[in-house]
């Protein structure tokens, strides 16, 4: 392997990630903490080695090969992990093993949080954390846009339509389609800024939730994440914009040109918005009826905290596990979801459950008609065997990185329920665990340090969807 | 449909079923309980409705279409659970709900209790549970060999060899492997019991738990499992026994004329101790280590509690859930593994988890060599589409009962790891769940009414594979 291209690109990395730490220093510098210089502190750790290195390593032809992809994809987020823990390490004085669980937790948009006092921190560190999700929300679309159809990850090329085929591998067209992607996403979060700061909450705390949401990552301003801000308009303006960030974002650019029609034709987003709706329909059932509330105020609470699960971002109006072990449950199971590919959204995504049932029915229809043929489509396109061997893979990786991160957990004294709960809403980037260390009211901080890199390990394997980074594990990929 | 030879195998089921309380009948007799008595009046119960029907339904024709298959053998194993729970009806007084789960759990070989006292309850009734057990266990390895192939249910093709042709649809000759395998069964469980008895058991806890054992069921004689006899020599004999029952029975037939070394050759069988090895010596190592065991009592607990859970037969020594979280966790998710097709065990089998292994390596290779072509093969034959079709549509059927049998019992008012391993432990047969209430220590008879009618049916589900049950649950089976 040519080491001289995956350094420039790991210099390029820390360059932008500490020129990025001069925007919570501007903010820092002009609040009334006057707390500038741990950023600019951070900053110049992360510039200086990246700028020798930029000197050194910089080479003419940047090009990559698709197996250097791998590599360079998997220490581009570990190292931007690094440097956005800095800020952390210098301005709270956390340890590293916290600072990089928090800025992992962020990068990769689970949400899961060591920190207590939210409510008084730091704004500028606050806007760093947000921040640290936004940009890693638009990381993983641009990713999965341009580099890891290239290296045969996820399940993109599935959802490849005529009038949009974008991932030609034609490099201008991809970098088109990915300015515009981010125009989008910039301006969705605006929008939704402005409607949580109709709805009552501060510009400041508008701003960080709405960078949040549409990173479906979950990090909030307040110790009680959006139970502090929990009125009807902001907990449905949530509701919707997470709604809106799990959808494929290239079909919002389609429907520029062919109107909404291509949301409610396309075969994923059906699914997702049936799944959302199945499910607060029972939740909304059995909360109204067990706690006796109306049923609007159930609606409210259980489509926002429903949708934060299934959306992997990972917000809570309310300890939802106090409703009752059904919840709890369901809690669990919800976080094996997932958006639209194509979005912020993590976890496995509507697709591959899709797929999974179409081979369950087709399945029961083999068993009736044993001489039939039946063949499972999407969006009208045959599901190949490679498409179902991936989603075989990709979903055994994700059973077996909770069942050793599980393990791992307990060996190290975690409760089984809190680890489980732990090692699934880090691989799946949802963020709250279930149990009251882990769970939407409490946080991370009591973990064993192990625990820490490991839960923080299983949030970068999830990201990159586990591919991207266990193929980095086996022999055949040294050898090659 | 046509009810007439329905109604004729029904009729049969329920003779054979009333012809065996018998045995118990004449142990009561025999026994200083002399309660022959019960067992007499559910035989009776049992036997006029059924030689009523017997008249009345009888056919010269009773051969039945595929269609019909998995309706009779859905009905064939409720029938059988219903008439095995007469005598717990007419000796115990217990109520229907009761006795219908413990016969369930008796002929699904899954071995959970709703009982108490076992250890002085009635020989005769005792006896009754394992033959329920062992009956269910034969039935099971029959039903794999002449029916599920003939409807496409379960992966027994894949596992035809060229030498033991023998689901060639050719009555004459399935029966006589049929008979075969049933003398196999009765050796080896008189071997078990010899052995059992040598090491300590009295003649009739060694013939009891020889049944339960073959059928990788797990019934014991006393409360405590096998904690109450359990010396060496009978943990080491528990678990041999528990192994050679979860290997493919027509492999022993093979190894007659071919040797032994049909089950080295035998991918499934490899993988299948490779698991277990493996499972018990990280276990050993952790038990030892934490609990500062010397190395000979660590392995042979933990080697007897892990394969009995591997096996899905569900005997305990001793409550492992009090080693630890990590035995907690280890135990849950080892219920999802399974003996291999073709034995008495149940759960998602070896083969499974293999072909999901192996779709998950080739995955990786792909990602490595882009344009490669990567085989998936077992006992070298290609792993087709329909295989992995199936693997996909079996393996979503267990977690979609597992999801939602666990949501029902939550909303009952059970705790989520109750829940959660109530449903696992029945859906796979395994037996245990963990939790004081579902644990190796503990029994069912807390939970709910409609909580055992639903683990129940999730017993059922499990032991004739899923999708032999669910089919009858869809639309096109009943239109056709």
């Amino acid at each position: 392997m040519r080491y001289g291209p995956i350094l420039f690109v790991i210099s390029v990395t820390m360059i932008a990630m500490g020129d990025l730490m001069l925007l919570p220093a501007l903010v820092g510098a002009f609040s009334s903490r006057h707390d500038a210089q741990p950023f600019l502190n951070a900053a110049a750790t992360t510039l200086v080695p990246a700028l020798l290195l930029f000197v050194v390593s910089r080479r003419p032809d940047v090009r990559l090969v698709p197996r250097q992809a791998f590599f360079v994809t998997t220490i581009v987020w570990l190292i931007a992990a690094l440097a956005g823990a800095l800020p952390l390490v210098f301005h709270e004085h956390l340890r590293l093993t916290d600072a990089f669980f928090e800025s992992m937790s962020g990068i990769t948009t689970t949400g899961s949080t060591v920190l207590q006092g939210l409510d008084t921190l730091s704004p500028a560190l606050l806007l760093w954390r947000s921040m640290l999700q936004w940009l890693g929300g638009l990381g993983f679309m641009l990713m999965a846009i341009a580099i890891l159809p290239l290296v045969g990850v996820g399940g993109m090329r599935l959802f490849r339509s005529e009038s949009s085929d974008w991932s030609d591998k034609s490099l201008p067209r991809t970098r088109d389609i990915a300015v515009r992607i981010a125009w989008l996403y910039v301006s969705l979060t605006a929008l939704c800024g402005v409607a949580y700061w109709t709805f009552g909450m501060s510009p400041f705390d508008a701003v960080n939730h709405a960078m949040t949401t549409l990173a479906t990552g979950g990090y909030s301003t307040s110790d009680q994440s959006m139970g502090r801000f929990a009125s009807d308009g902001v907990l449905w303006t949530g509701t919707m914009f997470m709604i809106l960030a799990s959808l494929p974002f290239v079909l919002y650019l389609e429907s520029f040109r062919q109107g909404i029609r291509v949301f409610a034709r396309d075969d994923q987003v059906r699914f997702f918005f049936k799944l959302v709706l199945v499910v607060v329909a029972v939740g909304t059932t059995v909360l109204a009826y067990q706690q006796n509330l109306p049923v609007w105020e159930a609606v409210t609470v259980v489509a926002f905290n429903v949708v934060s699960t299934i959306t992997t971002t990972g917000f809570a109006s309310t300890d939802y596990t106090l409703w009752g072990e059904f919840f709890v449950a369901a809690f669990v199971f919800l976080m094996f979801t997932g958006g639209c590919s194509g979005s912020t959204a993590g976890s496995l995504k509507a697709f591959r459950l899709q797929i999974a049932l179409h081979l369950f029915r087709i399945q029961i229809r083999k068993l009736v008609h044993p001489n039939g043929v039946f063949v499972a489509r999407l969006n009208g396109k045959r599901v190949g065997d490679d498409i179902v061997s991936a989603m075989v893979g990709f979903s055994l990786a994700i059973v077996l990185t909770v069942v050793l991160v599980t393990l791992a957990l307990t060996a190290l004294g975690v409760d089984f329920i809190t680890a489980m709960s732990s090692a699934a809403t880090a691989v799946t980037n949802v963020g709250p665990g279930v149990g009251s260390m882990v769970g939407p009211a409490g946080n991370f901080a009591a973990l064993p340090d192990p625990a820490k890199w490991l839960l923080a390990g299983a949030m970068l394997l999830g990201r990159l969807e586990l591919m991207t980074v266990l193929v980095l594990l086996s022999r055949s990929y040294w050898q090659g």
